[in-house]
Protein backbone atom coordinates (compact mmCIF):
# COMPACT_ATOMS: atom_id res chain seq x y z
CA UNK A 1 0.00 0.00 0.00
CA UNK A 2 0.79 3.72 -0.36
CA UNK A 3 2.85 4.74 2.60
CA UNK A 4 4.80 7.76 2.21
CA UNK A 5 3.44 10.93 0.64
CA UNK A 6 5.72 13.71 -0.31
CA UNK A 7 3.29 15.65 -2.75
CA UNK A 8 0.09 16.95 -1.19
CA UNK A 9 -0.95 16.94 -4.93
CA UNK A 10 -3.58 14.55 -6.42
CA UNK A 11 -4.54 14.68 -9.83
CA UNK A 12 -7.98 14.00 -11.14
CA UNK A 13 -8.54 12.69 -14.76
CA UNK A 14 -11.63 13.65 -15.92
CA UNK A 15 -11.44 13.55 -19.95
CA UNK A 16 -13.48 16.39 -21.85
CA UNK A 17 -16.90 15.79 -23.01
CA UNK A 18 -16.61 14.49 -26.48
CA UNK A 19 -13.21 13.72 -26.74
CA UNK A 20 -12.26 10.66 -28.55
CA UNK A 21 -9.33 9.03 -27.37
CA UNK A 22 -10.21 9.50 -23.25
CA UNK A 23 -7.60 6.68 -22.61
CA UNK A 24 -4.92 8.21 -24.53
CA UNK A 25 -5.46 11.62 -23.41
CA UNK A 26 -5.25 10.64 -19.46
CA UNK A 27 -1.92 8.24 -20.48
CA UNK A 28 -0.08 11.84 -21.79
CA UNK A 29 -1.21 13.17 -18.91
CA UNK A 30 0.32 10.72 -16.38
CA UNK A 31 3.39 10.10 -18.45
CA UNK A 32 4.25 14.31 -17.45
CA UNK A 33 3.18 14.34 -14.24
CA UNK A 34 3.65 10.63 -12.37
CA UNK A 35 6.56 11.94 -10.57
CA UNK A 36 5.23 15.09 -8.76
CA UNK A 37 1.70 13.66 -6.97
CA UNK A 38 0.98 11.57 -4.81
CA UNK A 39 -1.52 9.89 -6.62
CA UNK A 40 -4.58 10.36 -9.27
CA UNK A 41 -8.54 10.51 -8.79
CA UNK A 42 -10.63 8.44 -11.85
CA UNK A 43 -14.23 9.79 -12.05
CA UNK A 44 -17.05 7.74 -13.59
CA UNK A 45 -16.77 9.75 -16.77
CA UNK A 46 -13.05 8.18 -17.06
CA UNK A 47 -14.00 4.72 -16.33
CA UNK A 48 -16.89 4.62 -18.62
CA UNK A 49 -15.27 6.16 -21.34
CA UNK A 50 -12.24 3.97 -20.83
CA UNK A 51 -13.16 1.67 -23.54
CA UNK A 52 -13.06 -1.34 -20.94
CA UNK A 53 -11.33 -2.53 -17.86
CA UNK A 54 -7.92 -3.46 -19.79
CA UNK A 55 -7.81 -0.54 -20.56
CA UNK A 56 -8.24 1.20 -17.14
CA UNK A 57 -6.01 -1.28 -15.82
CA UNK A 58 -2.81 -0.06 -18.45
CA UNK A 59 -3.59 3.44 -17.13
CA UNK A 60 -3.33 2.37 -13.84
CA UNK A 61 0.22 0.59 -13.84
CA UNK A 62 1.74 3.45 -15.89
CA UNK A 63 1.43 4.92 -12.67
CA UNK A 64 3.26 2.92 -11.05
CA UNK A 65 3.30 1.05 -8.03
CA UNK A 66 3.60 3.35 -5.36
CA UNK A 67 0.87 6.03 -6.37
CA UNK A 68 -2.66 6.45 -4.63
CA UNK A 69 -5.34 5.69 -7.27
CA UNK A 70 -8.29 6.79 -6.47
CA UNK A 71 -11.84 5.46 -8.08
CA UNK A 72 -13.60 8.31 -7.22
CA UNK A 73 -16.80 6.84 -8.16
CA UNK A 74 -18.85 8.27 -5.17
CA UNK A 75 -20.16 4.88 -3.74
CA UNK A 76 -23.81 5.41 -2.31
CA UNK A 77 -25.56 1.90 -2.35
CA UNK A 78 -26.34 -1.07 -0.01
CA UNK A 79 -23.24 -3.44 1.10
CA UNK A 80 -23.53 -6.22 -1.66
CA UNK A 81 -23.81 -3.48 -4.27
CA UNK A 82 -21.06 -1.40 -3.78
CA UNK A 83 -18.76 -4.52 -3.24
CA UNK A 84 -20.18 -6.15 -6.46
CA UNK A 85 -19.20 -2.88 -8.22
CA UNK A 86 -15.77 -2.37 -6.82
CA UNK A 87 -14.37 -5.98 -6.80
CA UNK A 88 -13.21 -5.84 -10.60
CA UNK A 89 -11.62 -2.35 -9.76
CA UNK A 90 -9.36 -3.60 -7.12
CA UNK A 91 -8.50 -6.52 -9.12
CA UNK A 92 -7.14 -3.84 -12.27
CA UNK A 93 -5.09 -1.83 -9.15
CA UNK A 94 -7.59 0.84 -7.82
CA UNK A 95 -6.36 0.33 -4.36
CA UNK A 96 -8.34 3.63 -2.37
CA UNK A 97 -12.46 4.53 -3.55
CA UNK A 98 -14.79 7.51 -2.40
CA UNK A 99 -18.13 6.34 -0.74
CA UNK A 100 -20.69 8.81 1.14
CA UNK A 101 -21.25 8.58 4.25
CA UNK A 102 -24.23 9.72 4.24
CA UNK A 103 -25.85 5.80 3.52
CA UNK A 104 -25.15 5.07 7.11
CA UNK A 105 -23.28 2.48 8.64
CA UNK A 106 -25.35 -0.37 9.38
CA UNK A 107 -25.09 -2.62 5.85
CA UNK A 108 -23.72 0.80 4.66
CA UNK A 109 -20.32 2.23 5.30
CA UNK A 110 -19.25 -0.41 7.57
CA UNK A 111 -19.59 -3.30 5.37
CA UNK A 112 -17.62 -1.07 2.64
CA UNK A 113 -15.14 -0.59 5.14
CA UNK A 114 -14.85 -3.87 6.05
CA UNK A 115 -14.08 -5.17 2.67
CA UNK A 116 -11.48 -2.90 1.71
CA UNK A 117 -9.36 -3.07 4.62
CA UNK A 118 -9.34 -7.07 3.62
CA UNK A 119 -8.22 -6.14 0.46
CA UNK A 120 -5.59 -3.69 1.84
CA UNK A 121 -7.38 -0.80 -0.15
CA UNK A 122 -8.34 2.68 1.78
CA UNK A 123 -11.80 3.99 1.91
CA UNK A 124 -12.51 7.38 1.43
CA UNK A 125 -15.57 8.92 2.93
CA UNK A 126 -17.41 11.78 1.64
CA UNK A 127 -18.48 14.01 4.68
CA UNK A 128 -18.75 17.43 2.76
CA UNK A 129 -19.03 18.68 -1.00
CA UNK A 130 -17.87 21.40 -3.35
CA UNK A 131 -21.45 22.90 -4.97
CA UNK A 132 -23.53 25.18 -3.52
CA UNK A 133 -26.65 22.22 -2.56
CA UNK A 134 -24.10 20.58 -0.42
CA UNK A 135 -25.21 23.57 2.40
CA UNK A 136 -28.40 21.99 2.25
CA UNK A 137 -28.11 19.04 4.07
CA UNK A 138 -24.67 17.89 4.34
CA UNK A 139 -23.28 20.64 6.53
CA UNK A 140 -26.06 20.30 8.75
CA UNK A 141 -25.31 16.55 9.80
CA UNK A 142 -21.30 16.69 9.31
CA UNK A 143 -21.08 15.98 12.64
CA UNK A 144 -22.67 11.99 12.02
CA UNK A 145 -21.31 11.69 8.61
CA UNK A 146 -17.67 12.16 10.39
CA UNK A 147 -18.68 9.93 13.11
CA UNK A 148 -19.86 6.95 10.61
CA UNK A 149 -16.73 7.76 8.88
CA UNK A 150 -14.36 7.04 11.78
CA UNK A 151 -16.16 3.92 12.77
CA UNK A 152 -16.17 2.92 9.35
CA UNK A 153 -12.16 2.84 8.94
CA UNK A 154 -12.08 5.26 6.73
CA UNK A 155 -7.95 6.69 5.87
CA UNK A 156 -9.68 9.84 4.82
CA UNK A 157 -12.36 12.38 4.63
CA UNK A 158 -13.49 14.61 1.52
CA UNK A 159 -14.40 18.22 2.09
CA UNK A 160 -14.25 20.86 -0.46
CA UNK A 161 -11.87 23.78 -0.94
CA UNK A 162 -14.93 26.07 -2.01
CA UNK A 163 -15.74 26.17 1.43
CA UNK A 164 -12.58 27.07 3.94
CA UNK A 165 -14.71 27.13 7.12
CA UNK A 166 -15.98 23.93 6.86
CA UNK A 167 -12.08 22.71 6.19
CA UNK A 168 -11.29 24.87 9.27
CA UNK A 169 -14.55 23.14 10.94
CA UNK A 170 -13.70 19.59 10.32
CA UNK A 171 -10.05 19.75 11.04
CA UNK A 172 -11.03 20.93 14.46
CA UNK A 173 -13.54 18.23 15.08
CA UNK A 174 -10.99 15.93 14.09
CA UNK A 175 -8.39 17.08 16.58
CA UNK A 176 -11.12 17.14 19.57
CA UNK A 177 -11.60 13.94 18.77
CA UNK A 178 -8.54 12.79 18.75
CA UNK A 179 -8.53 11.66 15.08
CA UNK A 180 -5.19 13.40 13.73
CA UNK A 181 -4.09 10.66 11.97
CA UNK A 182 -7.27 10.97 9.54
CA UNK A 183 -6.69 12.58 6.29
CA UNK A 184 -8.57 15.28 4.87
CA UNK A 185 -9.21 15.45 0.95
CA UNK A 186 -9.92 18.70 -1.12
CA UNK A 187 -11.35 18.91 -4.08
CA UNK A 188 -12.80 21.90 -5.81
CA UNK A 189 -9.53 23.78 -6.64
CA UNK A 190 -9.23 25.84 -9.98
CA UNK A 191 -12.46 25.48 -11.76
CA UNK A 192 -14.99 25.53 -9.03
CA UNK A 193 -12.90 28.39 -7.78
CA UNK A 194 -10.95 27.13 -5.22
CA UNK A 195 -6.97 28.83 -5.19
CA UNK A 196 -4.35 26.17 -4.78
CA UNK A 197 -2.96 25.87 -1.40
CA UNK A 198 -5.97 27.60 0.06
CA UNK A 199 -7.06 23.88 1.12
CA UNK A 200 -3.83 22.85 2.76
CA UNK A 201 -4.26 26.33 4.49
CA UNK A 202 -7.14 25.77 5.99
CA UNK A 203 -6.51 22.47 7.02
CA UNK A 204 -6.57 19.85 4.02
CA UNK A 205 -3.66 17.59 4.10
CA UNK A 206 -4.07 16.82 0.04
CA UNK A 207 -5.40 19.11 -2.81
CA UNK A 208 -7.60 17.18 -5.90
CA UNK A 209 -6.45 19.38 -8.86
CA UNK A 210 -8.13 18.52 -12.09
CA UNK A 211 -9.11 20.82 -14.89
CA UNK A 212 -6.52 23.44 -13.99
CA UNK A 213 -3.94 21.39 -14.86
CA UNK A 214 -5.45 18.38 -17.32
CA UNK A 215 -6.64 21.41 -19.66
CA UNK A 216 -3.84 23.30 -19.28
CA UNK A 217 -1.10 22.90 -22.42
CA UNK A 218 1.65 22.56 -20.11
CA UNK A 219 -0.01 20.34 -17.40
CA UNK A 220 3.61 19.55 -16.25
CA UNK A 221 4.54 23.02 -15.90
CA UNK A 222 1.21 23.46 -14.03
CA UNK A 223 1.56 20.88 -12.02
CA UNK A 224 5.04 22.11 -10.47
CA UNK A 225 4.06 25.15 -10.24
CA UNK A 226 0.95 24.33 -8.31
CA UNK A 227 3.42 22.00 -5.85
CA UNK A 228 6.05 24.92 -5.18
CA UNK A 229 2.72 27.17 -4.10
CA UNK A 230 2.15 23.71 -1.64
CA UNK A 231 5.70 23.87 -0.56
CA UNK A 232 5.62 27.61 0.34
CA UNK A 233 2.18 27.19 1.93
CA UNK A 234 4.03 24.45 4.17
CA UNK A 235 6.67 25.78 5.06
CA UNK A 236 4.20 29.00 6.50
CA UNK A 237 2.42 26.71 8.16
CA UNK A 238 5.12 24.57 9.84
CA UNK A 239 6.38 27.95 10.94
CA UNK A 240 3.09 28.61 12.92
CA UNK A 241 3.52 25.76 15.30
CA UNK B 1 -39.48 8.08 -24.61
CA UNK B 2 -41.29 5.59 -22.21
CA UNK B 3 -45.45 6.30 -21.96
CA UNK B 4 -47.79 3.22 -21.52
CA UNK B 5 -46.73 0.55 -18.49
CA UNK B 6 -48.54 -2.71 -18.22
CA UNK B 7 -46.46 -4.94 -15.82
CA UNK B 8 -45.31 -3.44 -12.54
CA UNK B 9 -42.42 -5.25 -13.04
CA UNK B 10 -38.71 -3.84 -12.85
CA UNK B 11 -36.00 -6.59 -13.50
CA UNK B 12 -32.64 -5.41 -12.03
CA UNK B 13 -30.06 -6.96 -14.10
CA UNK B 14 -26.35 -7.48 -11.30
CA UNK B 15 -24.25 -10.08 -12.54
CA UNK B 16 -22.87 -12.49 -10.11
CA UNK B 17 -19.71 -11.89 -8.73
CA UNK B 18 -17.11 -13.99 -10.90
CA UNK B 19 -19.21 -14.90 -13.93
CA UNK B 20 -17.34 -14.60 -17.30
CA UNK B 21 -19.63 -13.11 -19.64
CA UNK B 22 -21.77 -10.93 -17.90
CA UNK B 23 -23.19 -9.77 -21.37
CA UNK B 24 -24.34 -13.72 -22.55
CA UNK B 25 -25.73 -13.92 -18.56
CA UNK B 26 -27.78 -10.24 -19.28
CA UNK B 27 -29.25 -11.25 -22.58
CA UNK B 28 -30.12 -14.66 -21.38
CA UNK B 29 -32.15 -12.73 -18.96
CA UNK B 30 -33.77 -10.08 -21.35
CA UNK B 31 -34.62 -12.80 -24.18
CA UNK B 32 -36.84 -14.53 -21.60
CA UNK B 33 -38.32 -11.58 -19.69
CA UNK B 34 -38.70 -8.87 -22.07
CA UNK B 35 -42.77 -9.44 -23.29
CA UNK B 36 -43.12 -9.79 -19.67
CA UNK B 37 -41.66 -6.30 -17.66
CA UNK B 38 -42.22 -2.26 -17.72
CA UNK B 39 -37.86 -2.42 -17.60
CA UNK B 40 -34.60 -2.97 -16.75
CA UNK B 41 -32.44 -1.40 -14.63
CA UNK B 42 -28.74 -1.95 -14.81
CA UNK B 43 -26.04 -1.01 -11.82
CA UNK B 44 -22.75 0.01 -11.61
CA UNK B 45 -21.80 -3.99 -11.37
CA UNK B 46 -22.81 -4.46 -14.98
CA UNK B 47 -22.11 -1.20 -16.39
CA UNK B 48 -18.33 -1.65 -15.20
CA UNK B 49 -18.31 -5.50 -15.94
CA UNK B 50 -20.06 -5.45 -19.49
CA UNK B 51 -16.94 -4.96 -21.63
CA UNK B 52 -17.55 -1.77 -23.05
CA UNK B 53 -20.15 0.88 -23.98
CA UNK B 54 -20.63 -1.36 -27.09
CA UNK B 55 -21.32 -3.89 -25.66
CA UNK B 56 -24.07 -2.05 -23.26
CA UNK B 57 -25.47 -0.62 -26.13
CA UNK B 58 -26.38 -4.10 -28.08
CA UNK B 59 -28.14 -5.06 -24.71
CA UNK B 60 -29.99 -2.27 -24.21
CA UNK B 61 -30.95 -2.21 -27.96
CA UNK B 62 -32.09 -5.96 -27.24
CA UNK B 63 -34.99 -4.91 -24.52
CA UNK B 64 -36.87 -2.98 -27.62
CA UNK B 65 -37.51 0.73 -27.97
CA UNK B 66 -40.19 0.83 -25.33
CA UNK B 67 -38.79 -0.25 -22.24
CA UNK B 68 -37.99 1.58 -19.38
CA UNK B 69 -33.81 1.36 -19.12
CA UNK B 70 -32.66 2.44 -15.85
CA UNK B 71 -28.92 3.34 -15.48
CA UNK B 72 -29.13 2.67 -11.68
CA UNK B 73 -25.72 4.04 -10.61
CA UNK B 74 -27.13 6.41 -7.86
CA UNK B 75 -25.58 9.63 -8.74
CA UNK B 76 -24.38 11.64 -5.84
CA UNK B 77 -21.80 14.16 -7.31
CA UNK B 78 -21.73 18.16 -8.46
CA UNK B 79 -23.50 19.17 -11.66
CA UNK B 80 -20.66 18.66 -14.00
CA UNK B 81 -19.56 15.63 -12.88
CA UNK B 82 -23.10 13.85 -12.73
CA UNK B 83 -23.62 14.95 -16.57
CA UNK B 84 -20.07 14.00 -17.68
CA UNK B 85 -20.82 10.62 -16.54
CA UNK B 86 -24.22 9.92 -17.75
CA UNK B 87 -23.22 11.52 -21.38
CA UNK B 88 -22.37 8.42 -22.98
CA UNK B 89 -24.82 6.46 -21.32
CA UNK B 90 -27.91 8.46 -22.69
CA UNK B 91 -26.28 8.21 -26.02
CA UNK B 92 -26.40 4.28 -25.91
CA UNK B 93 -30.07 4.07 -25.15
CA UNK B 94 -30.39 4.55 -21.35
CA UNK B 95 -33.87 6.57 -20.59
CA UNK B 96 -33.46 7.10 -16.95
CA UNK B 97 -31.22 7.74 -14.05
CA UNK B 98 -30.73 6.99 -10.66
CA UNK B 99 -29.38 9.81 -8.47
CA UNK B 100 -29.40 10.52 -4.81
CA UNK B 101 -31.61 13.63 -3.35
CA UNK B 102 -29.23 14.28 -0.41
CA UNK B 103 -26.27 15.79 -2.53
CA UNK B 104 -29.31 19.19 -2.70
CA UNK B 105 -30.93 21.49 -5.26
CA UNK B 106 -28.46 24.05 -6.05
CA UNK B 107 -25.50 22.82 -8.56
CA UNK B 108 -26.61 20.02 -7.52
CA UNK B 109 -29.85 17.76 -8.22
CA UNK B 110 -31.50 20.65 -10.28
CA UNK B 111 -29.32 21.27 -12.66
CA UNK B 112 -29.06 17.13 -13.40
CA UNK B 113 -32.96 17.82 -13.95
CA UNK B 114 -32.51 19.99 -16.47
CA UNK B 115 -30.52 18.18 -18.37
CA UNK B 116 -32.00 15.21 -18.43
CA UNK B 117 -35.30 16.57 -19.19
CA UNK B 118 -33.36 18.48 -21.84
CA UNK B 119 -32.29 14.91 -23.20
CA UNK B 120 -35.95 13.54 -22.90
CA UNK B 121 -34.86 11.18 -19.47
CA UNK B 122 -36.00 10.48 -16.48
CA UNK B 123 -34.53 11.81 -13.10
CA UNK B 124 -35.54 8.58 -10.76
CA UNK B 125 -34.54 10.31 -6.99
CA UNK B 126 -33.64 8.11 -4.68
CA UNK B 127 -35.14 9.34 -1.32
CA UNK B 128 -34.39 6.66 0.92
CA UNK B 129 -32.68 3.21 1.67
CA UNK B 130 -33.45 -0.59 1.99
CA UNK B 131 -30.45 -1.29 4.61
CA UNK B 132 -30.62 -1.12 8.21
CA UNK B 133 -28.25 2.23 7.87
CA UNK B 134 -31.27 3.60 5.50
CA UNK B 135 -32.74 4.93 8.95
CA UNK B 136 -29.64 6.99 10.43
CA UNK B 137 -29.86 9.87 8.18
CA UNK B 138 -32.51 9.23 5.35
CA UNK B 139 -35.34 8.76 7.44
CA UNK B 140 -34.98 11.48 9.28
CA UNK B 141 -34.81 13.86 6.12
CA UNK B 142 -36.88 12.22 4.08
CA UNK B 143 -39.54 15.25 3.35
CA UNK B 144 -36.49 17.37 2.70
CA UNK B 145 -35.28 14.59 0.29
CA UNK B 146 -38.74 14.47 -1.17
CA UNK B 147 -38.54 18.38 -1.87
CA UNK B 148 -35.06 18.20 -3.24
CA UNK B 149 -36.78 15.55 -6.10
CA UNK B 150 -39.99 17.52 -7.06
CA UNK B 151 -38.22 20.53 -7.49
CA UNK B 152 -35.72 18.73 -9.97
CA UNK B 153 -38.44 17.28 -11.68
CA UNK B 154 -37.64 13.76 -10.73
CA UNK B 155 -40.40 11.28 -12.25
CA UNK B 156 -40.06 8.51 -10.01
CA UNK B 157 -38.37 8.28 -6.43
CA UNK B 158 -37.33 5.44 -5.13
CA UNK B 159 -38.00 3.80 -1.52
CA UNK B 160 -37.33 0.09 -0.05
CA UNK B 161 -39.71 -2.67 -0.39
CA UNK B 162 -37.92 -3.40 2.99
CA UNK B 163 -39.41 -0.91 5.12
CA UNK B 164 -43.59 -1.00 4.43
CA UNK B 165 -44.20 2.29 6.90
CA UNK B 166 -41.75 4.15 4.50
CA UNK B 167 -43.64 3.20 1.83
CA UNK B 168 -47.13 4.32 3.02
CA UNK B 169 -45.55 7.22 4.60
CA UNK B 170 -44.47 8.58 1.07
CA UNK B 171 -47.25 7.77 -0.88
CA UNK B 172 -49.52 10.23 1.94
CA UNK B 173 -46.53 12.84 1.27
CA UNK B 174 -47.24 12.84 -2.24
CA UNK B 175 -50.95 12.82 -1.88
CA UNK B 176 -51.06 15.49 0.78
CA UNK B 177 -49.13 17.74 -1.68
CA UNK B 178 -50.70 17.27 -4.61
CA UNK B 179 -47.84 15.01 -6.21
CA UNK B 180 -49.85 11.92 -7.25
CA UNK B 181 -48.57 11.44 -11.12
CA UNK B 182 -44.94 11.09 -9.14
CA UNK B 183 -43.78 7.38 -9.40
CA UNK B 184 -42.50 5.14 -6.56
CA UNK B 185 -40.19 2.75 -6.91
CA UNK B 186 -39.19 -0.39 -4.74
CA UNK B 187 -35.86 -2.17 -4.90
CA UNK B 188 -35.50 -4.67 -1.86
CA UNK B 189 -37.94 -7.57 -2.93
CA UNK B 190 -36.52 -11.07 -2.49
CA UNK B 191 -32.59 -11.16 -1.35
CA UNK B 192 -33.27 -8.36 0.65
CA UNK B 193 -36.01 -9.63 2.03
CA UNK B 194 -39.38 -7.94 0.53
CA UNK B 195 -42.08 -9.85 -0.74
CA UNK B 196 -43.12 -9.12 -4.18
CA UNK B 197 -46.01 -7.36 -4.44
CA UNK B 198 -45.78 -5.94 -0.99
CA UNK B 199 -44.38 -2.57 -2.07
CA UNK B 200 -47.21 -2.41 -4.44
CA UNK B 201 -49.51 -2.88 -1.51
CA UNK B 202 -47.66 0.00 0.26
CA UNK B 203 -48.08 2.41 -2.00
CA UNK B 204 -45.21 1.26 -4.86
CA UNK B 205 -46.03 2.05 -8.93
CA UNK B 206 -42.91 -0.46 -9.44
CA UNK B 207 -41.29 -3.07 -7.87
CA UNK B 208 -37.48 -3.95 -8.84
CA UNK B 209 -36.89 -7.46 -8.57
CA UNK B 210 -33.06 -8.78 -9.41
CA UNK B 211 -31.63 -12.18 -7.88
CA UNK B 212 -35.26 -13.55 -7.48
CA UNK B 213 -35.85 -13.61 -10.90
CA UNK B 214 -32.11 -13.63 -12.33
CA UNK B 215 -30.69 -16.55 -10.11
CA UNK B 216 -33.79 -18.71 -10.67
CA UNK B 217 -33.26 -21.17 -13.03
CA UNK B 218 -36.34 -20.68 -14.89
CA UNK B 219 -35.93 -17.05 -14.81
CA UNK B 220 -39.18 -16.54 -17.18
CA UNK B 221 -41.12 -18.58 -15.09
CA UNK B 222 -40.12 -16.55 -12.19
CA UNK B 223 -41.24 -13.57 -13.89
CA UNK B 224 -44.52 -14.58 -14.78
CA UNK B 225 -45.10 -16.15 -11.25
CA UNK B 226 -44.47 -12.13 -9.85
CA UNK B 227 -46.65 -11.06 -12.56
CA UNK B 228 -49.74 -12.87 -11.36
CA UNK B 229 -49.48 -12.20 -7.76
CA UNK B 230 -49.10 -8.49 -8.76
CA UNK B 231 -51.83 -8.71 -10.58
CA UNK B 232 -54.34 -10.23 -8.11
CA UNK B 233 -52.63 -7.31 -5.54
CA UNK B 234 -53.42 -4.84 -8.04
CA UNK B 235 -57.06 -5.96 -8.11
CA UNK B 236 -57.69 -5.92 -4.37
CA UNK B 237 -56.44 -2.80 -4.22
CA UNK B 238 -58.91 -1.59 -6.68
CA UNK B 239 -61.74 -3.00 -4.84
CA UNK B 240 -61.32 -1.13 -1.45
CA UNK B 241 -61.71 2.36 -3.31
Amino acid sequence: MVESFRSRLIIALDPPAGIGDSLGWALRIVNETKDLVTGYELGLPMIIRSGGLNNLARLLDNMGDEKLKIADIKLADINDMMILSIEPLIDIGFNAFTAHSFIGYDGGLRDLGEYLSRKNALLISIVSMSHRGGVELFDKVMDRLVDISIRSGSWGLVAPATRPWILRQLRRLLEERGWRYIKIIAPGIGAQGGLPGEALKNGADFEIVGRLITRNSFPRRKALEINSMHKNILKTIESWR
